[in-house]
């Protein structure tokens, strides 16, 4: 299989490209350093020290004689993505290429159009790419479960069986985004339904929840191929986050009451949908959804776990409430259907007080490099509820 | 009431203007002249002679006694937007200011891209603005029938009540749009639903159908007042385009099999119905959807009936099926609820045979301006159904 990464510089697009090539398929990859760029304007970083992409290349090679061939540019460029898709004859299209942080989308107008522009742009040209140069191609492209929002609904994997008035239809499940972000998204996937429709593309939309943990098989192979491990207001995920505080001495900070309740899998288990989804593509002008994550917590009750579980290992630490920066509901239904990928053959990892050690022991690793001021949320989804009343 | 008119230039935009003034209420208009822009660019042309922008504001002051500002700009840049709104003190924004045309956004990657661009960061930088500088603002949004496609289940005004596995919600009802011009309307839908609830910002979106005529008590004035009467394929509407063929002389070009179902308005009721959802304003934070037509026909049966009110007029017409350019049903369900603007008290205009021979009439008046060879639709939504089979 011919696999062409998007974002291969991210988060997951790395290891998501080792894996692939680890597997025996042939890897090309794009990024545009978007990332990167981004931690050095806000004045972050990744907690695990990153190498520069040509070295971790470089390093996969000289480790498993493998050859991951990585291109920088950026797919708001038109030219640049049908040359790409053009020269790499995919089978399959494996796309993470978006700006990816909700708190960032609501920083200003400015980040706000970015983000919608980069995101819906980007994959734009990658649909009209595919149409012109690979039509064959199966795009496995990233969503989020944060397009659902929160219904008091059962959620379903992307369409949704309505009967109303007696007459019935299967129809897109309705989003609710709760950021300008997770709106890209929204945007992205209708975009992508009506091209696959239109242009009989075979796409898989893979709406993820939230990821955790460093680790794979190909990641723990030598520092030079680990991946990055935010933890910063904008980057940083909550499980990710409150493993830093507990290490740092740091209250664990919940926003509001902590009964968001949402999905969460571990980054063993995207690669393993991605591969499976890769592995099982649909048929030309088939759209499909699943919905990629194995369990659900509260944010409270993660923060009480990861409490524990450090207390366990000599850290205590307390959990703290504070006022919640984002606009969102703080106790509500939530039950998502994710069994599309469990049918496919996936066999979840699942959050153990183990795993959850694992990941305090290797943020440990990294402790002199914590910057205990980049973990508290200073942009707010509605930044006049800072302003004094008039 | 202080009135902000987005895209005062526009077919409808330029009507509205004078409504409001004409009511007795300040008026302040922006307008880019995008589409006196893109018909230069396409070679096409209202059919209807049109004056500039100036002239237009000029006359009717003339005419009236009354002003209407008018300031040229582009709502893509934020601090022109934020300038506009932030001067204008608006009471109500009524919002037409986007790349209208489906054909046009389907013609080839860089007009997809403007298009979706252009109506989204247009409309999330009047958000902006509103936040910022006219939060107690009322914005009237323009949308289109066209974001819910065919569904094979009634219509709902913009929100469906689900019942599913036992429980139930309120959900935004899904969206199946046709072009990548409708994608921009649903994007620009969930970016003001989401930002009427973050920032508590009272939002209408009027989702209307097919709009014909050009007559209002104001453009009947005066010449200079007239607004555009557009027939080519990318910015004409298929009744309008009916009643030009006809006039011309040439066959009424039904795409595919006709049984194509809309909901259709005449301009005299757009008027209405801006201005009763204007006089009518909802409360801060709610974000509400009106179905804005009056009638549905089917593509076939307009094409009949224009050909039977035309050869009553001498104008004997036959009706063609062509190929049809788009990927769209040809034949479905399609039953859409519309009674909320009736409620608020909106006494349609039907679609008469007078009215239809009143269209012809004005048609007629500019038949020396008729570019036949304008009509044919073009544009393919798949542009690979044009090439010979490999």
């Amino acid at each position: 299989m011919r696999a062409l990464v998007l974002g291969i510089d991210g988060y997951l697009g790395w290891p998501t490209a080792m894996r692939f090539s680890a597997a025996g398929h042939e890897v090309v990859g794009v990024d545009n350093l978007l990332r990167r760029r981004l931690h050095e304007e806000r004045g972050t970083d990744s907690l695990v020290p990153l190498v520069a992409l040509e070295e971790r290349v470089a390093a996969w090679r000289e480790l498993t004689g493998r050859h991951i061939e990585a291109r920088i540019g950026d797919l708001t460029d038109p030219d640049f993505t049908a040359r790409v898709v053009s020269d790499a004859r995919p089978d399959v299209i494996v796309h993470y290429a978006e700006q990816p942080s909700a708190p960032f989308s609501m920083l200003d107008q400015q980040r706000c159009v970015f983000t919608q522009v980069n995101n819906v742009v980007g994959t734009l040209n990658v649909l009209f790419a595919m149409r012109d140069h690979a039509p064959a191609a199966h795009l496995v492209k990233l969503g989020t479960m944060g397009e659902y929002g929160t219904p008091n609904i059962d959620i379903e994997e992307g369409f949704i069986d309505i009967e109303h008035n007696g007459r019935r239809d299967r129809l897109p499940y309705p989003k609710q985004p709760g950021s300008f972000y997770h709106l890209s998204k929204v945007h992205d996937s209708h975009n992508c339904m009506f091209a696959s429709r239109t242009w009989r593309l075979p796409v898989t939309e893979l709406n993820q929840g939230i990821v955790y943990g460093i680790r794979t098989d190909e990641t723990a192979l030598d520092d030079r191929l680990a991946t990055r491990f935010d933890y910063d207001e904008c980057f940083g995920t909550v499980l990710n986050r409150f493993c830093v505080q507990a290490v740092a001495g740091h209250r664990l900070t919940v926003y509001g009451e902590g009964g968001q309740t949402r999905g969460y899998l571990n980054i063993r288990d995207t690669l393993n949908c991605v591969m499976l989804s890769a592995l099982n593509p649909p048929a030309p002008g088939d759209y499909r959804v699943f919905n990629q994550f194995t369990e659900r917590f509260g944010v409270l009750e993660l923060a009480e776990r990861v409490a524990r579980v450090a207390g366990g290992l000599g850290l205590p630490v307390e959990v703290d409430h504070i006022p919640n920066p984002r606009i969102e509901r703080q106790q509500h239904y939530y039950h998502a259907r994710h069994t599309a990928l469990l049918e496919l053959g996936l066999r979840p990892a699942l959050l153990t007080d183990e795993v959850l050690a694992g990941m305090i022991d290797a943020v440990s690793r990294h402790r002199d490099r914590i910057d205990a001021g980049r973990m508290l949320p200073r942009i707010q989804w509605d930044p006049r509820d800072l302003r004094p009343p008039d």
